[in-house]
């Protein structure tokens, strides 16, 4: 196996397409926020992405394995290439080159426009579910100016990873690129950060998506957060309750 | 010294042979497992795999030195190629590399399939011994069918190193691979998981082999248990017990 | 991108060029001493240096991303070029050859002597402030001897990362190079330090700047001395005082 | 700078000289011996080896810098080759190059046989200093048979760094290579296993050698053993007590 290797699965045609970015990540509201756009629309899955700087690993679902990888699925309906995984490189110069295969393909596909997906966090349960972006040109932000918010001293410590670089290696290859990213606590897998940050995509690229099952999960989050209230009362939780820990 | 260093030391004539790997893992159930294959039937030692990728060691017995390896061993009795060994790779890009110069070394020999042995971690000391198992693609997955499980969740994570490379980057090669694990606490080196494991192999592989030396240590193995129970109670373990801490 | 890229923004006609190096460090020393030559004098950034070596991150400002990066600056006024940035390399072979690049950009702007500016870490609060140094020959050494304490044991463990890499490299290429290293407590970024440091340098390169603003800062961090003091004897900072904790 | 670089410094002429490496290890046995035999015997500094692997970092001595690096020294009274320095390589495949690196440099000056000097730690204060050994070829080992101990089971882990892989990587090379380890606590810079070490070096090499400033070191140290047994009857130690803790 070379450094990297893209298996390309099938075809699709996409007109004017955006890759719409969802790995691991805080509160894993991107990698949410892209699975819920797979399960909402048709999807094709076109590419696998491996590489020897991924965790050296295979999933296992099922009893068949899966040698760890990214794969990109082509949404028709919506002109989406969506990019998911369980996985960021594992060390340094894998995450630069990881995104500049990233890119390769989003470019074989036609990409015109890069949307990173995360979430930030508060430290703290949230009421409100603000999104904060970060733009990699100032027309792709400008774009975006009414319907996000630019915080001065946010995101802290800028934006790691594959989201971060699509947007620093975007630019190099002038291909805007935008990070959006929605509050979250930083401690659960949070569907309602997710939903806030699909709510903003799809104004800036005018597309419809129902929200039922993300929905379903709040409600269920919002039980675990119930009961972790309460465990610090003194009950325990159940093996349920801790899925909703990211 | 290259990257990797294959020095071949002996020639065997293996007909349609499997790689069965068992390098150091949860409760060293894989090791265990190979290295009792090696002591009951007669094996030559065909190679060694040497590489920068392994820790910077030797390892000494009676004054003499040998530089970190692998040791591939042929079994012309049951047509195995068997692979034993202390050391993973240090670092991520050598996991996968690593893997692929074992498959070589296995191509060489005429490998058709691969079995991967290990243990998968209970987090408890256990009474039966379950075997779980992966596979690389659908007909080795349904010819272990009935003798293992395969179950939904486990494992947990994955299969990571070596045996989960095996599987990963053979079905690349479209080289049938499964990996075996036997159930473990996890704490202790076991021999009892070992013969779980062995005891699937043989059914598959339709192999006699005798479980007297592995059934000591597992005797001794339960005596160690004992002791730690009494332990938890206030007797301290000598060092003869602390031996199975694995 | 390749492992370097350098990015040419600006001309600039530098005469007998000074390379003056200020990357993060201890107590931030040699960072504020060169981003308060960047207020006090007319700079034009004329080159930017990425890496795959560099955390692979964006910083963000207003809603704009930018790459991690290294910046150059020219200073016609005290021809220098001022190297400035958030980041080292991530890993140790990574080190060596950011500063090789380093120096060639140097190189191409004419540069005939580096200084590297950092801090040595006291360990305790400080109220006079020295300047340690180390040079790579022993010309400048000796033209910086009156100016500077050489002690026999300092800085113990040598001068680590980029400003080391200067000397040391630089010492290959024969280019002179020095590192000035102001006394400081290690646990506070310190405006006073970075002070005595830029006194040194405008003796050895002749030149006049004022410190109104850096003085400003070292008013402030005096402020959060006394609150720390204060705080071991039971009051909590606030998060402005928070701001110089290095 | 390449990966490696080599500096040559002088010409010497040895007659089937040796390679004596003292790098830092375990009580830095191996270090004092080394050194110690330059202090004894006049010794040209032959060559320097710098390199990417090593920490990003120059020692400084008096206000002078010097790149991290490996010495080599020629002793021609005893027809060694010395090398020592202050660094291993901070990287699992820097440790295999750069010992192939240094028996390059071996191979240059004619060498024929190598003695890697080091420590095994015993985890307690020792007052009997046995040395045990490991060797590459059955001759060497034959060879030390009288002269130190070669325990089964020790050292536990193996020969760790370069003085394991001098012995690995010269067998590959048809180069004879030994590893002499003085008995030592471990948490002590430890003279007295440094000349255990070096009396069965120079009844092996022939050769004559006084152990005066050893055993002033050793008396210090005995100093220091005291003060730490005071010490944990309540009396804190002083800086120079502290000079001997490795």
């Amino acid at each position: 196996m070379d450094e990297f290797e893209i298996e390309r699965l099938d075809e699709a045609t996409l007109d004017a397409p955006v890759l719409v970015e969802g790995l691991p990540g805080v509160g894993h509201v991107g990698k949410l926020a892209a699975e819920h756009l797979l399960e909402e629309f048709d999807a094709t899955l076109v590419a696998r992405l491996y590489s020897e700087h991924f965790p050296p690993q295979v999933t296992v679902e099922d009893g068949r394995s899966q040698l760890a990888c990214l794969e990109f699925h082509a949404v028709p309906e919506t002109d989406m290439l969506v990019l998911t995984g369980d996985h960021q490189a594992q060390d340094t110069v894998g995450h630069y080159r990881l995104t500049d295969r990233i890119l390769d393909v989003a470019a074989e596909h036609g990409v015109e426009r890069v949307f990173a997906l995360g979430g930030v966090p508060t430290g703290e349960l949230i009421e409100e579910y603000g999104v904060i972006a970060a733009a990699s040109d100032d027309g792709l932000r400008d774009e975006l100016d009414p319907l996000v918010e630019f915080r001065e001293d946010e995101p802290a410590g800028g934006i790691v990873g594959v989201s971060g670089l699509l947007l620093g290696l975007g630019e190099r290859r002038d291909l805007p690129a935008a990070c959006l990213m929605g509050e979250t606590s930083g401690y659960l897998v949070d569907p309602k950060s997710a939903r806030a940050v699909l709510e903003v995509l799809q104004t800036i690229l005018d597309f419809d998506v129902g929200y039922d099952s993300l929905e379903e999960r709040a409600e269920e989050m919002e039980e675990v957060v119930k009961k972790i209230q309460e465990m610090e009362q003194g009950q325990a939780p159940s093996d349920d309750d801790l899925r909703y820990i990211g």
